[in-house]
């Protein structure tokens, strides 16, 4: 996040080096990276696996999927060959110990090749299952062993509830220094994402009115038309809370409701951070129905395709209790926000694709009006849209034009997407940090365990208790009709930014 | 402002009704006006003069009027001729105290034909000197000794200076009832004037961040590209501070900088008004020279045109001390403004049209960013453009797309202009306000002498100390060197809203 200078002479072993991340994300990133400039000369980028593959052949299946999934397919042509000369395959057996001593080769030879020690960085691309094992056999070289120039790359979940967190944690830690290891959190890559501390922090205007005083609730939606699609298998041992709202959905939150910084120091930023993790509310098994509402989504159709009930996805039982929507009301305890409920909602299956952010304001204090002026009143409300929109709008209310007096609501814009159209994907920017080792962008365990606490209620709640009324949604629908009682019950209504009628 | 209502059967005289005002604004407002339906059925427009017309050929220089200056020409044809069966001409004296009984006679004839007493509205649209005589006449009449059904209006300038200002609202308080007097400052009618009240008071945002612990400073620009062309003569007694700032100028100051009031009554309104005008602070002789430039313009050319010098002017002495530009720093002395400096600036033959209010706001009070993100910044800024432009622009800082950490400074807009586009023009409000007897956005008595309170001592000063260095600008300049030099002596600027480089 800090990036100014480029990333010194490094190998990046990517662990599940022939796998759909690498594919889809982490090589067309790279290659993003390497055509505007960022990456050292001495370089390489050394893919992991069991497959069979040469250099020459696993080169080709990553160009062709830098050819489906690059932000810019048609630059690939010309400079392709210059970046495939920094790629190179290593087949070896994760669980094997003594294949690790190709790694340490590999180091070795790039250090008296280009007559310099490179730093190391560990990417693992792979099932969390397979994450210990790989990271204690890490452990255990002599490169790791540097903590400034060797870190290890571990991607979510992270954990499948906090005892696992904890966990893994202990083991990691045992092996790595805090600062060696990266926990992705892939949101925090995103432009968007970033742009809310500049906005908040860069500008005077916001911050005094950013508190319980004039704020009156915040809404954080991340919602998907698709529904799990095949991957029910993997769902079904993540469902909606833990696949979104832990990570994702709680950073966002942490950003948007933070203290202010004193600098964009990586740790200073990841303590204020954990600070309102840690003054979330922690709720008892009684405040989490009244708090939280879950839904899984039925069979039916979404923009005019069929859809399958998740419970009969491949991989899903036929009585899932995994769900596939997930709302909540978190409250923090602190001076700031005392009494601000902080609505969030996830889920798959709904009717559109979009992630925002909404600071609704309390109506002033007095209005001065005639009641027929303020009919159409509307209180002040700050939108930040994440994706697939890119911007930002104020709601205000002005005199509407005429002789009688009468107040409008209007918007004021900022749209992103024109100066971010060209911006870089979330996996760059995190790549790019992770080789210069600065971990602003990435999670530190115990904000990943507070996280975790926060939702452990929830998680075990609704474990304990299975959801009489699943499936409880229509595919194409806004969700659960209990999601719209949680935040109608105090005369507030979700926000679709999207949607004309807000 | 508060119309909801129509206004009951009225009579409407206007003195000057041959005259310009009439010809240019208040007939094509009145034709306006009834082509939305807002004048009554029992209506009468009754143009006093001294020129030889009858009804039929005074109808026919009004359409003349309304033809070139209406805001809707297209619309003319079809409903004038109901429209101007209204009108009347009335030839008489306004010096003849006997030839005021043919008023008195209209309006008696008028309540026998409409069976109802009309509401009679006096319009002074002719020279101030005149003013007394006729206002003097009128309030002999048995019709104005209703203060409710009956009232006067009264054009810029009010006064020459504070103790011509007193002395006229002494006569015309000895005639009439306060709330019978419509002193008029045609820049309380425009649509985007009366917004800032609207803005201020019917958002929760803009309140909390609007005084001294967040604003810098504020400008008020009303400039002009048009010199003086030919109306030199009347210049003369006038001046740049006379006829821009005393009124317009210091009515915007006011609705900027105003505290909330309880209602949007006429009296609430005006004494919280009032209230900022007593807090302005008055200079002593030697404080005007530190906060006050006056400037006068040269020959030259402005947008290819040759441009007179304003002393080659006809009616304007060779020597003339007349400023045809005026800038200073204002201080409000009260818990809200203490220290922030109000700069104001009216001119002449300058480089372009542009009326707006520009509210700066302070750097946010800790950097958190690294020097080298901070390279481009620019506090945030809210911009208020009145004329030509009618818009509301944000200026804050965004994360510039890309790998490294920059704040760049972008723009959120609101445009008034589409809205506003078949927006009533500021006669247009005024007349109807005036037909409805709601004084809201006229000047009391008091703030008028509040006005010329806080513009004496300038006066004063220029008067006693002749200038210099005039003429001291170019036509199609930004006016004085010394205007710039009074801003950047704090390390401010002028802003020039329609100039891209700020």
């Amino acid at each position: 996040m800090n990036a100014s200078n480029h990333p010194p002479a490094s190998i990046l072993f990517i662990f599940g080096g022939s796998g759909d991340l690498n594919h889809r994300k982490l090589t067309p990133a790279l290659y993003n990276l390497f055509l505007d400039d960022w990456l050292p000369e001495q370089f390489l980028i050394s893919g992991i696996g069991r497959s069979q593959y040469d250099d020459e052949s696993f080169r080709g299946h990553l160009l062709d999927g830098v050819k489906q999934f690059s932000r810019r397919k048609e630059e690939i042509n010309g400079k392709w060959e210059a970046f495939s000369r920094h790629i190179a395959y290593l087949q070896m057996d994760g669980d094997k110990a003594e294949d690790y001593q190709k790694i340490a080769r590999i180091v070795h030879d790039k250090t008296e090749e280009w007559g310099v020690r490179p730093h190391v960085v560990f990417y693992l691309a792979v099932a969390p299952q397979l994450v210990p094992a790989i990271a204690s056999n890490l452990g255990k070289l002599d490169i790791c062993a540097d903590k400034t120039t060797s870190r290890i790359v571990v991607e979510k979940p992270f954990g499948h509830d906090l005892k696992s967190a904890r966990e893994l944690n202990t083991q990691l830690r045992s092996l790595f220094a805090e600062e060696q290891i990266f926990r992705i959190d892939h949101y925090l890559g995103k432009e968007t994402v970033q742009n809310i501390l500049m906005m908040r922090f860069a500008n005077a205007l916001f911050e005094p009115i950013w508190n319980r005083n004039y704020i009156d609730h915040i809404q954080i939606t991340a919602i998907e038309s698709v529904g799990v699609e095949g991957r029910g298998g993997y769902f079904e041992q993540s469902g909606a809370l833990r696949d979104m709202v832990q990570n994702h959905i709680l950073q966002i939150l942490c950003m948007i409701a933070m203290e202010a910084p004193v600098s964009f120091e990586a740790n200073e930023i990841r303590n204020k951070n954990l600070d309102v993790l840690n003054a979330l509310r922690r709720y008892t098994d009684a405040e989490v129905a009244e708090n939280a509402v879950r839904g899984q989504y039925g069979a039916g159709s979404n923009n005019g395709k069929p859809v399958l009930a998740y419970r009969d996805e491949k991989g899903v039982a036929a009585d899932s209790n995994v769900e596939t929507y997930a709302a909540a009301r978190f409250f923090i305890d602190n001076w700031r926000w005392q009494g601000v409920p902080f609505f969030v909602r996830t889920g798959k299956s709904l009717h559109m694709k979009e992630t925002h952010v909404v600071i609704q304001f309390k109506s002033p204090p007095h209005n001065t009006f005639p009641h027929e002026a303020a009919e159409n009143w509307k209180s002040n409300r700050l939108t930040i849209s994440i994706q697939p929109n890119m911007d930002i709008r104020i709601r205000f209310q002005v005199k509407r034009p005429g002789q009688t007096m009468k107040l409008d609501p209007v918007e004021m814009a900022f749209d992103y997407t024109a100066a971010g159209e060209n911006a870089p994907e979330a996996y760059e920017t995190l790549l790019l940090d992770a080789l210069e080792g600065d971990p602003t962008l990435f999670m530190r365990g115990d904000q990943v365990e507070a996280a975790w606490e926060v939702i452990m209620p929830i998680l075990s709640h609704w474990e304990k208790n299975k959801a009489a009324d699943f499936p409880n949604y229509q595919p194409g629908s806004w969700g659960p009709l209990a999601a719209d009682q949680l935040i109608e019950e105090e005369d507030r209504h979700w926000v679709n930014v999207l949607q004309s009628e807000n």
